[in-house]
């Protein structure tokens, strides 16, 4: 599994918009072979700003699948204009998860 | 719930070192009040890169809780020496989430 990371900066002021259309052109994501996730967020510091974590079974099903697709091509349609300066667009692989923490409080 | 992201360059040469050190740092996040997950992932394009993702119930269980605690102190105390430079830390709130999607692959 692969997590692709990607901070996004969006034009102030046109972020009801995008997460509008985000909402439209993640089925574009989900729906190409390898996607196990998606989650978008927002910046609490700086609202403008956002993250968006995608999990892919392979980094092959996101480089080689999913950008060479015509559903990268609709979901970039959507999303992109929305976006300045265009992100960086980085992989990771988990070293550690420790998921549901349940701590004493 | 808020998602506290840390991007973290590592001095090139310690990364076995500062994984080391993570797996036991790692607890002192995780018994403090309010944490719900912690995530470590290593970047494929630049591997002294890293992205640590953790889960909070709320801003203030990290800002307030975690930052002013002892915990804190010996966490730092055992990973920060591995950064350069120290990270900029920001937190999002979830706009959308989409967890285990089953394209048809």
């Amino acid at each position: 599994m692969v997590l692709e990371h990607v901070p996004l900066e969006v034009i102030p002021g046109s972020e009801a918009e995008f997460e509008a259309a985000f909402d439209v052109a993640r089925h574009e994501v989900a729906n190409s072979p390898g996607c196990r996730s998606i989650r978008l967020a927002r910046c609490v510091e700086t609202p403008n700003r956002y993250l968006l974590l995608i999990e892919w079974n392979s980094l092959a099903d996101h480089v080689d699948g999913f950008r060479n697709s015509e559903a990268f091509t609709r979901w970039r349609g959507l999303v992109a204009r929305f976006w300045d300066p265009l992100p960086t667009v980085l992989h990771f692989s988990d070293v550690v998860r420790m998921d549901d923490v349940t701590a004493d409080d």
